[in-house]
């Protein structure tokens, strides 16, 4: 056991090492040479160019700091605050969020400067209008848990490290009599600080707390900053003025409260260039914020803190590895690191955070998460956790169901962060995450009560027409927006509940659930063959143009053209309205060519198959299922190889809280859950020599790809446990316990691998 | 011990009936006619016109609810949201301060109504223009713990009641379809809602919250309430507009938030007239404010309330009992209510409270108290709560001291509430109120860390010129505003620090202190013979006039006239500086005599005697320090005839938290703490035939005056425990365990008595 940590001690050591010292990285790099620091790989940047939304700053795995240069603050288009085509930046903020399709956080910017302090952050347009200052890439690095960036304006360098619930600014000041540090606590992204609030506890010590609204209606953060050393001078600035004492009636210059508060402290860096700053945040308290910094950076090493949480990083980037390139490799270990941001850590160290009904909670055996991007993340991301962070999404369903006790909707979380409701997006896929954790193993909650709230849920009389869509069996286009996704996602969602219906022996809910689930056909329109909307008197929307974006608000961020395919419960009932599978997959081949309509937002545009949204995700692995299983095999490839990559514009679309580099991680190995809560996973196309997945239960998945190449992405065949298989999926009961899973690869398909019967992927029609 | 529960329990029966019910009264009557309803003589109207600033509606003793009618929102004369002159109220809110000259409060609005409803307020000028409606005094009630009102426009009936921690609310409504009762979150006195929530947790219980920004700059409250009866209808306005669904994104009815929200509950009466509504408060969280409802107001008993805590009102009331006319009796035991108010109960009955660090506290062994008005209460309030609410009086030291511990600027509170400093009025007078109690024998706190944050505070760099003080021995009027008046209330704070050193032995500290209790000779100008103000160079301000209000900003609320007189600690000293008893005795005679200027705001005009307002209130009791004790006798009688009574303008200034109210209750007494830090109680003349005052540790002070009445105002001679007493003082250690005070009364002055040598109340210059 000692031997084992002096050896972790030594990688730990080797990461802070590699970033800062040459020589002490080789000394490193001697003694953990056989422990690879797969962090190395992870890019940072990545994504932080265009529709990524992702951010280079530090952060520790699933951490609840995200402390991050921001460049951007009213833009839309870059919702993590980073866009990498920038070339000046405000300043350096706590939270972040990562590959989101809404701005916010952004919470409690940080900026130095030397000489005549600025308070207002100016625009970028116009660098020297306010605290806003440039930057360049050439003097910017990010790692794991790691960011620096000179500011040539101030000859500042600011280095960034972070824990779970704390960062730390390291500052390298020029030599000057007037070093500045300054907290812009109404800095956020894109929305409003309704009120701030700051105290300076002693010279060392000042803490703070803001309340926005914003996507989240109601947000309350509150933090505690540590300096390295006393201030010289120190102030705080409300409503631009300095808080001072006018002699009529005293004021407090130790603290100020109001809508626009500004807080700096002032160094001479003559003896000292280096000042830093720790801190800690919470959503319940400044004492909390100060016992999550005291607990987990308690002393001053900068170092120790880089190097603690990229050990931490490489304990979660082991969890699987593979063979390849450096390119493939930095593409991969960039995704897995994109899908261990969110959810985030969200209850402090002492077990305390802030419920959905703003009261203070205390977490009883478990660490509650934010940030659930639900709609994105039950695809790929909740699968992928149920094999390789079993307890986190244990914790994360406990924290699902614990807003499920304080929502006076008695509803799951739709799109929620930071104890709000968002309601973005739509469905009640909360109910997919949890009936799929459940059904995948993990059965560290109170499955009972998680069943009655999933149902609660999707009987909801008020929640988005899933009443009248529970008469009528579809959502009419008359009386609510995006009608046919919402149908198409019940359906799906109610599966998900048939599912742990029946698991948990609930017969009569069984065949409720289950008989939604098939509701999707209500929405076929067996002339155009299309997904369409229907009013309440049953006729369907005209005008009707499956090319048009949203066709009068019918589908959500999509057109008909890939709503149509959502039916990953029942692709074979789909088969079947379409009239076949000759039919079906030649609609299949003519999603893939037939030229989209411009359209704002879209990206990853492979004819109608839209990768850079999720509604499109899963329609590649269609052809497994009509028969024809190398389509699938030459579209994943299209997809991997077209679409990701290991630079900051390589992600075509919002990350979405991990979702895109989950779907990339899964395809890796070569198969996805296509339908999340049933048993299989599908069968796409390795795209990786070889792959090592370390489950959750402590088995391993490993996967082989021979003869795999850039023109090899044909399989030819393949084993699975030693026996040959031709089916188009992988039970989940073969690899839960380990797996041996070795594909056959060649440059031109095998049409017949996994096209005899009983070899395409679960259907519910073809079960019946 | 069976026996006497069930007295009290007819006792409070009694309470109810009386208010209630002609008949139950009269049987009740029978049952405990030994003990009599003092409540009966408080007449809650006293000081709700002009000036007073009270409130009519349903408190209990020192309850953090206080239930009333809100008639104004944005007069800064009536400061607690009620003027007796006003025809039109806008509701019912849950909290309100007892006599401040600052308004704030009127926290969460019930606004009932009948038909259409209205969410704005309107404005009184023009009844219709919003909920606000009218109503009569001859429709209006009020008695302790107990409120009632008629509204004509909706034919409702409101009836209020009111625990430490909750209130009830009980309409009668006519036969609607549309019976409305409103809660405005938004309505506040004067000042700003920030921002507020409001969740429907279910058909019966609606919590919320606000944070207002007024005279504290950042005030959090919760409240939950509880409807007798399911609503027919409920909803929510945010900003003037219904919170509906939109069929776009889903929009939850049962929750909203923002700056301007309203929620409304309907009712059909047609069969059920009664509507009641129970409310807990908390400046902590909704689980909390909803924890004080249901313990305090567990059932749905309206008169059990009232009873209940008439009940307490009359344990309180029995605390001093006089023999006396209705008149009298009204006038002194509604001054007794009014004593009792404040400082309130802040913390939750499970003991959490918000700390002047916005963080959640727990009251570790004690009950935490808010809304402190030391400039006021530290001269007779406070003193009087040593003698008989001791308890009541440690715990409040303690929350001084918690609010300490939490200050960033090392104060103990000036104007404090609801978690806030104010910064109003002036000095540190809190050390008075610790080191009274401490030396009127309350040791129930730790002394030594009272001591060093009294310490602390006087010694504070920055607060108003202290450090200054300390250095010149004078405030300088060039640099600081009200410097005159903080030089003499810092030089009385400075003799109360040194009193409590002297007790816990600390001579260097008490030579320092007294020296500094000394300071306001430096005030003095021999010249004029009036306190001035003078700058950092130790010239005089000049022009100067002691009839001038404030005179240029060097003196609070006053003018020299009143100011030259604030030397409680040495009034020898300032019967020197004036030349002797003489001349000091003539000058006092100009005082009463000299008319004054008219200036706003100050009433209770005698000359140039202001009883209206604080810096007054000690003056008449300086003849006694002069030889001349008949004048104090005569003044006294004069301001209590003149300046009270028992009608809605019998108050003529601020009660301020009991403090003009305490002034009344010892000068029926006869006595009045003029210095109240040290150990002796001022004679001035008996006000009440007879008198007892239960004291808090069971002993009894007995109070005789015979022969007194409305001409017997001069003192002819009298004996305290039996012994003949010819000083114009009665120490504490005569009647901290019981004492007889017998004082014999004629029409004409005994210019004998009092007037031998020694028999002067003590002064430092005298003792020295």
């Amino acid at each position: 056991m000692i031997m084992k940590r002096i050896i972790l001690l030594f990688v730990l050591m080797s990461g802070a090492s590699l970033l800062f010292c040459q020589q002490r990285a080789q000394q490193a790099n001697r003694t953990t040479k056989k422990v690879e620091d797969l962090s190395n790989y992870v890019n940072p940047f990545v994504g932080t160019q265009g529709d990524g939304n992702t951010y280079p700053g530090a952060v520790a795995p699933f951490g609840f700091v995200q402390l991050s240069p921001d460049t951007e603050i009213k833009d839309w288009e870059a919702d993590s605050g980073y866009e990498y085509k920038d070339s000046t930046l405000y300043g350096f903020s706590m939270t972040h969020f990562s590959g989101t399709g809404c701005p916010d956080l952004g919470d409690f910017l940080f900026v130095p400067s030397v000489g005549h302090l600025k308070s207002q952050s100016g625009i970028k347009e116009s660098p020297g209008s306010g605290y806003i200052t440039r930057f360049s890439h050439n003097q910017e690095k990010a790692s794991p848990g790691y960011y620096s960036v000179y500011l040539p304006e101030y000859k500042v360098t600011v280095e960034l490290a972070a824990t779970e619930r704390a960062g730390i600014l390291k500052f390298t000041f020029p030599k000057s009599d007037s070093a500045n540090i300054m907290i812009d606590l109404t800095h956020v992204l894109q929305w409003k600080a309704i009120w701030s609030h700051l105290r300076i506890e002693n010279r060392q010590l000042v803490t703070g707390f803001h309340l926005i609204h914003g996507w989240a209606k109601e947000r309350y953060l509150y933090f505690a900053a540590r300096f390295s050393a006393p201030f010289s001078a120190c102030g705080i600035v409300n409503d631009g003025k300095p808080v001072l004492y006018n002699t009529y009636r005293f004021t407090s210059k130790y603290e100020s409260a109001g809508t626009d508060i500004q807080f700096y402290a002032r160094y001479n860096t003559d003896n000292q260039p280096i000042i830093m700053v720790k801190v800690g945040i919470s959503a319940v308290s400044t004492t909390n914020a100060l016992e999550n910094l005291d607990t987990e950076i308690p002393g001053w090493n900068f170092d120790q803190v880089v190097a603690n949480t990229r050990k931490k990083w490489n304990q979660e980037l082991h969890k699987i590895t593979i063979e390849g390139n450096r390119e493939e490799k930095e593409t991969f270990y960039t995704s897995l690191y994109h899908a261990f941001l969110a959810p985030s850590v969200y209850s402090d160290v002492n077990g305390e955070y802030r419920g959905f009904d703003q009261n203070i909670h205390s977490a009883k055996n478990f660490t509650d998460y934010t940030i659930f991007s639900l709609w994105d993340t039950y695809r790929a991301v909740h699968p992928l956790f149920n094999l390789i962070q079993a307890d986190r999404n244990a914790d994360m369903v406990k924290s699902l169901l614990a807003h499920y006790d304080q929502s006076v909707d008695h509803l799951l979380p739709i799109w929620s962060f930071y104890s709000n409701e968002t309601w973005c997006m739509i469905g009640y896929h909360a109910v997919s995450v949890i009936a799929d954790a459940y059904l995948k193993g993990i059965h560290n909650f109170d499955v009972q009560k998680a069943y009655q709230a999933m149902k609660t849920t999707a009987m909801n009389p008020d929640y988005d027409h899933v009443a009248t869509f529970n008469k009528l069996g579809y959502v009419p286009c008359d009386l609510e927006n995006e009608s046919v996704s919402k149908t198409l996602e019940y359906a799906y969602d109610d599966y998900s509940i048939a599912q742990l219906a029946k698991a948990l022996g609930k017969t009569t809910d069984y065949n409720y659930f289950i008989k939604r689930a098939m509701s999707y056909k209500n929405s076929f329109d067996p002339v155009t063959r299309f997904m369409r909307g229907k009013d309440s008197k049953g006729i369907w929307h005209t005008p009707f143009n499956p090319d048009d974006y949203q066709n009068s608000g019918d589908f959500t961020e999509a057109t008909s053209w890939q709503y149509t395919w959502y039916v990953p419960q029942d692709v074979q009932g789909l088969i079947n309205l379409m009239g076949g599978k000759k039919q079906f997959a030649a609609k299949l081949d003519s999603l893939f060519i037939t030229p989209s309509k411009e359209v704002e937002d879209i990206h990853g545009i492979i004819g109608q198959y839209w990768h850079g949204n999720e509604p499109s995700q899963q329609i590649a692995y269609f052809f497994d299922y009509a028969g024809e299983p190398w389509k699938t095999q030459f579209w994943i490839h299209q997809i991997m190889k077209t679409q990701y990559g290991n630079r900051p514009n390589s992600l075509c679309g919002n990350d979405d809280c991990g979702q895109m580099s989950a779907w990339y991680l899964f395809n890796v190995l070569g198969f996805y859950p296509v339908c999340p809560v049933n048993d299989q996973y599908v069968i796409g196309s390795p795209c990786a020599k070889q792959a090592t997945v370390v489950l959750s239960n402590g088995n391993k998945i490993e996967m082989k790809a021979n003869n795999y190449s850039e023109q090899n992405i044909y399989i030819q065949s393949m084993t699975l446990n030693g026996k040959n298989w031709n089916k188009t999926y992988i039970p989940f009961k073969e690899i839960m316990n380990g797996g041996k899973i070795i594909y056959f690869m060649g440059p031109e398909p095998n049409m017949k691998w996994g096209t005899e019967q009983n070899s395409q992927p679960f259907s519910l029609s073809a079960k019946n």
